[in-house]
């Protein structure tokens, strides 16, 4: 289903070091701003790199089964709510994304409740499987998960997009993402357990009793990422990870976002190995599993804000960064051009 | 010469805070974005808080005597060469700021070299004294910086300006910085000298040399703000220190950038006690001197992405994060608007 990963062009890569160098300055004065142009450089295959013209955010939409068995401090008809709040412009990430500069596009994958027409092409089911107990999605639910994510990258990258972030939304979703972070870190329920929206001490145990019996059917199947995928994600997450791995593929570089896109991301990268020369992490989530999350994807967080809303709001948020990286790489002017002296 | 700070609106703030629990989020999962976006509503005096309209960076320039005796990576004709940099728009300052919808103004208070008319009507001297051996500036001298500061701020004010930053320009000038910074913390100056533009070991020991005499003689006016920014800091310095008080007695919001702008901002704590209610730290810089500034100073910075360039960029670099708070608090749906239901 999913094509070989391409690294970022090297000739760009070295193009672009050189040309840090030269840009008055101090060599590596500008820190991680210099790094990150250098990938930005290395992902677009030309230095100097274009600054963005169509950053794009798609919020993957679904509910869990899971969210029924009190995990959340939230009620499940929330996540259904909040698509018409993304849809009106009046969310987190909507109001973000316009500071930034980029557009927000929302895709109800397995809402349990009836959205419009618009975002609703591609569910696949009215939400998924209560994972402590049941298999998130059936086989062909997965296909056709998988095949939504990658469509969508795909109709992204065809459309201009030059940088996407996937953001989620789900009462109950980062039940699954601590199940498939444990699962693919190896760490134990109580290490990848997080206050999500800001659960009690009750929900806290309830939440980990359910991490723990979604874990013990989750390891059998860890190391075939789909089947884990079907087993312990939801429509939701499934098609995020085909859209993580599928963006890489279209050569189109990610700004990751917390631990449910984390969660996605660490799967992706075994959908699609290498995919993750493609990712930037925007930022560190206070939720535990997206710690192990980066350091398992050896990825440093641009920011660390004490973030935990999910929906690419984290993400995002270091997209200015981003973006002021590629420009500084593209229009700062040279020791030679400004006739400024060495050192 | 200064008249007293009065604190952000507290009635500002509480509204603030009431409203981002309102907010289509969970309590306090906005992060750092929260705290800002209610910080800038107290700075305002309103909740919702506005959009900036006018953010501006203003660049102090000046030289240093103690950069003749070897301190800096680079020459000391560097400054009015950068002068004319940022003039023509090719420093790494005009490129964040212009991406972060903001403008950029020079001010040569002591470049050792002729510059534009433009620029040059608040200058003070050519080059300031050699700190390790004379003082930077005579009394004449130090009133006429910092009655300049003051006036810059009053007419950035005065023009609209709704949110300041001071940026630095001048070859030797973490010198001056890391010296003001020992004598108002207390610290070594093995525990304040820092790489500045990138120096190797010999120039490490000249400048940590440096460092310990004008210390030597920083430390016996350390008490009082204005003889020890005559003896030990720099006609740029003690404008930039004027500024950022200036700025706090006219309630206007601040972004800190690195250990020059930090230096400067202890000794205007000292000259308006409270100023510091009306920054927050845009980043922290490699320089160990900015890290005993902003424990003493009791911020927490922004960004920490290892830069070390000055001019301001830290902290426009962190200008996006902030109006996206601001933004964050203004235009999200809340609860009861969105339809959604609450926790």
């Amino acid at each position: 289903m999913f094509s070989n990963v391409s690294p970022p062009d090297e000739s760009a890569k070295q193009d672009a070091l050189a040309r840090q160098d030269r840009l008055t300055k101090p060599a590596g004065a500008l820190g991680r701003l210099e790094e990150l142009g250098v990938w930005v450089a290395s992902c677009q295959g030309v230095c100097p790199p274009k600054p963005f013209t169509r950053p794009r955010v798609v919020v993957f939409a679904g509910d869990h089964g899971v969210a029924a068995h009190g995990v959340s401090a939230y009620p499940p008809e929330v996540t259904a709510q909040m698509v018409g709040n993304f849809l009106a412009g009046g969310a987190a990430v909507n109001v973000l994304a316009a500071t930034a500069g980029a557009t927000v596009r929302v895709v109800d994958m397995s809402v349990a409740a009836d959205t419009s027409a618009e975002v609703s092409k591609s569910k696949v089911r009215s939400g998924s499987g209560s994972i402590d107990r049941e298999d998130a999605l059936t086989e062909d639910e997965l296909t056709k998960a998988l095949e939504a994510g990658k469509a969508i990258a795909d109709e992204e990258v065809d459309a201009g997009a030059d940088l996407l972030v996937a953001g989620d939304m789900g009462i109950g979703n980062t039940t699954p993402a601590a199940v498939l972070v444990a699962a693919l870190t190896g760490a134990e329920p109580v290490a990848v357990v997080g206050r999500g929206t800001g659960i009690d001490d009750q929900t806290w145990m309830r939440k980990t009793a359910a991490i723990r019996d979604a874990l013990r059917r989750a390891r059998k199947v860890s190391a075939d990422p789909k089947q884990l995928l079907r087993t312990a994600a939801g429509a939701d997450i499934a098609a995020m990870a085909a859209f993580l791995a599928q963006a890489a593929i279209r050569k189109t570089p990610v700004i990751l976002d917390g631990v449910v896109s984390g969660a996605a991301a660490l799967v992706a990268e075994e959908l699609a190995p290498g995919a993750k020369m493609w990712w930037v992490a925007g930022h560190r989530s206070t939720e535990p599993a997206h710690k192990l999350t980066l350091e398992q994807l050896n990825l440093e967080p641009i920011l660390d804000m004490g973030m935990r809303l999910g929906e690419g709001s984290g993400a995002v948020t270091a997209l200015p960064i981003v973006a002021m990286a590629t420009r500084i790489l593209a229009e700062m002017a040279t020791f030679d051009d400004a006739g400024v002296s060495t050192a």
